[in-house]
C-alpha cells in the first residue's frame, strides 16, 4: 500500500466525529517529529489543534486542514462501515475520505518528502490542523488565529486542502470565499385571541413587511468572481398551534452570504435600521461566521494555476463560490489563501469516497506547489 | 341551597371536559321529563346532544347551551378543586361556573317554573344542549342543525346562555356574531443550502410579500355594530432548525373574523387570487367555522332589551363583538338569535366563577323573557 493510502486509511479508522480528534493529530505529529518538524499541540476546550513547523522566518507557507469529520448518520445506510476504509473498484470509501483526511495525509507525505529533499529550504513550511472545522468552529482555527495574532506569527500563504474540485481533481482553484453572517431575530408582540386583534399585537404581522423588504433587497451585483450577496430566511416559527391565538412572539433565523462589498458590521447596521424603520419591537442576536476573503491575482494564484495546469492539462476554473472554510480565519492575518483538494461530490453523504488515482496524485501536487513557492 | 345553586353545583361536580358530557344531560333530562318535557338524546360520535321540548307548533323558542367545559389546566393553580363547587365570599367557584353551567341550570329552572305556571302555553319552549361547543364543534349543534333542517324543524327565536355580560349581569345583549373562517396554507419551495440560493426556491421568501399584502389589507369599516373584518396569521412554521438550510415548504395558519359584508366563499376567492397573483405554488385548505349572523331590530331584540332594563335599571349595550358561539349554526335555520348570560371575566381561566347574586337572578330573567315571548 502506498504511503498516502496507508496514512489516509489510518486516519479514517480513527472515529474523529467533530470535535473529537480521536488520535489523528498524534499519529501525524509523531511522523512529522521524526521528519524534523517542531510540533505544538494547542488544545482549547474539547478541541485539538496541531501546529507543526519546519525551517524559520518568512516566507511562511501554511497547509491548513482538519481531522474531524461530520457524523456518518445511520451506519446501515452505508455500503460498508464508515470508519473501516475499504477500496472497491479503485475508490477508497470511508467518512472523511474526501473531507478531508485524504488531503491531510497528502499534506503530510508532501511535507515529509519536501524537507527530506530540501532540508535547508528558505522560510517556513507549516501544517495547521484542527478537530473543530465541521462543528462550532469556535475553539479551532478561530482560536489558533487569535493566538497567532497575539504572538505576531506572520503567514504569507495558506493552502487549504478542502475538497474543492468539482468533476475531476484540480479543475477548480478556490481563491476566495464569501462571508457568512447569521441572525436570530425575536419579534415581540402581545398574545391574544384572534377575535380581539385590537387587544393584541401580532408579531407575525409586525415581521412580515420588514422581512419582505429585506428578502426582496438587491444587495449588490457580485464582486469580481463572487456571486451577489444573498440573505436567506432559513427558519420562521411563531404560533401556539391553535388557529385562534395570536402568538406573543415570532422567532426568525436568517443568514447572509456576502462578498467583499460588505462586512458584518455594515450589514448588521443596515438590517437593524430596516427593522427599526418598520417599528418592530425585537431582539436581534448576530453570529459572525467569518468575513469574506479574496486572494487577488499574485504569486500564490499564479503558481497554483500553473501547477494545476501541469497536473491536469488545463487551466483550472478560479472560483469564489461555495460555503465557508477555516481559511476565513487565516486570511485576516494578512495571508493569501487558496483551496485545492479532491472532488467534493460525496462529502457529507453516505459512502463518502475519494478515487485512489486522485489520492495518489495529491502528495505530488502539493509537493510541487511547496517547491515552487519556497524554492524559486 | 336554592334550586339554581344546587343544579349548577351538580353540573360542576360532573367532570365534563369537552366533548365528554359526564352525565350532565341525563341529570337535566330526568328533571325535564318530570316537568312534562319530551326529551330526545342525539348522540353523534363522542358527542351528546339533548333536545327537550314542551308544547307544540310555532312560535318555537329555543334556549341553547352546552354542558362541556374547557380543560382546567393544572389543578394546583386553582385555589380549590375545579370540579368541586365551592362558595367563598358570595362567589361560586368551579370550571364551568360561568361558561356555562350556571346559565344551563338557570334555563332548566326557568323552564320548569314556566311550564308549571303555564301548562297550556302557546307554541313550543325547547332546550338544546350539546357537549361539543368548546371542542371541534363538529358533532354538536352543527350536526343537530343538519338534523333539524332535514326534519323541517322551525325555530323562531334562540336565546344562548353564553356568558356575554362584561362588568355586571345584563349590561350587554349580543345580537350577532362575526363569521369565522380558517385556512391552512402550505407554500411549496425547493429545499437547498443557503450558500446556493439559485439552486433552491425559498418558500418563506415566496410567502412574505403575499402575506404582508393580506395582513395589511383594510377589509371593511365594520357593519352596523360589527367591528371591521380582520385577518390574523396565527401560526407560521418553516425551517429545519439549521440556519444553513433553505426549507422545502412553509406552513401558515390564518383566521378571519368577518362581518356580514362578507361570506366565506367571497373571502376564499379573494385570498386565493392574491396568492395566485404573487405566483405562489401552494396548497390551501379552508375550514368554514360559521357565517356571521345578525339579528336586526325586531320583537326578540326589543323584548330582551326591555327585560334586561327591568332587571338592571339600564338599557343594555347591544353588541356583535366577540368570538363564536353555537348560535352560528341555529341562525341559518332562519332563527333570530341573541345571547344573554353572566359576566365573562373569569371564563377559560383558573378560579372560574359566577357571583351567587347573578346566578340567583338568572332563572327569573330567563323566565321573564320566555313569558314575554310566548304569552304576549
Amino acid at each position: 500500500m502506498s504511503q498516502v493510502l496507508d496514512l489516509t486509511s489510518g486516519l479514517i479508522g480513527r472515529r474523529s466525529v467533530t470535535p473529537d480528534d480521536a488520535g489523528c493529530q498524534e499519529l501525524i505529529a509523531a511522523r512529522l517529529r521524526d521528519a524534523g518538524f517542531a510540533c505544538e499541540q494547542l488544545r482549547y476546550g474539547q478541541v485539538d489543534n496541531l501546529w507543526a513547523t519546519h525551517g524559520s522566518g518568512q516566507p511562511v507557507l501554511v497547509l491548513l486542514g482538519h481531522t474531524d469529520v461530520v457524523p456518518p448518520g445511520p451506519a446501515q445506510d452505508w455500503t460498508s462501515d464508515p470508519f473501516v476504509p475499504v477500496i472497491r473498484d479503485g475508490v477508497l470509501y470511508g467518512r472523511g475520505a474526501a473531507d478531508m483526511k485524504g488531503s491531510v495525509a497528502a499534506f503530510v507525505i508532501a511535507m515529509e518528502q519536501f524537507v527530506a529533499a530540501h532540508p535547508g529550504h528558505a522560510g517556513t513550511i507549516a501544517l495547521l490542523l484542527t478537530s473543530d472545522e465541521e462543528g462550532d468552529a469556535i475553539d479551532g482555527v478561530r482560536r489558533v488565529a487569535d493566538t497567532f495574532r497575539a504572538r505576531g506569527q506572520a503567514i504569507d500563504w495558506c493552502i487549504t486542502g478542502e475538497p474543492s474540485s468539482t468533476h475531476r481533481l484540480g479543475d477548480l482553484l478556490r481563491v476566495g470565499r464569501r462571508g457568512t453572517l447569521s441572525a436570530t431575530l425575536t419579534v415581540k408582540g402581545i398574545q391574544g385571541h384572534v377575535a380581539y386583534p385590537d387587544k393584541a399585537r401580532n408579531p407575525i404581522h409586525q415581521a412580515l413587511p420588514a422581512l419582505a423588504e429585506l428578502t426582496a433587497r438587491h444587495w449588490d451585483d457580485g464582486y469580481e468572481t463572487f456571486p451577489p450577496t444573498s440573505l436567506q430566511v432559513s427558519n420562521f416559527n411563531a404560533g401556539t398551534g391553535a388557529n385562534n391565538v395570536i402568538p406573543g412572539d415570532a422567532k426568525v433565523l436568517f443568514n447572509l452570504r456576502y462578498n467583499p462589498h460588505w462586512n458584518a458590521a455594515r450589514l448588521e447596521s443596515e438590517i437593524g435600521a430596516v427593522l427599526d424603520r418598520h417599528g418592530l419591537e425585537y431582539e436581534l442576536h448576530w453570529h459572525r461566521g467569518g468575513e469574506p476573503f479574496y486572494t487577488p491575482e499574485g504569486r500564490l494564484r499564479a503558481m497554483a494555476r500553473e501547477v494545476l495546469a501541469e497536473f491536469t492539462g488545463t487551466a483550472p476554473q478560479e472560483s469564489t463560490a461555495g460555503g465557508t472554510s477555516d481559511a476565513r480565519f487565516i486570511a485576516p492575518l494578512g495571508a493569501q489563501c487558496i483551496e485545492i483538494g479532491p472532488v467534493n461530490a460525496s462529502i457529507h453523504k453516505v459512502d463518502e469516497n475519494v478515487s485512489v488515482v486522485d489520492l495518489e496524485a495529491l502528495p505530488a501536487l502539493y509537493r510541487r506547489l511547496i517547491e515552487r513557492l519556497l524554492l524559486e
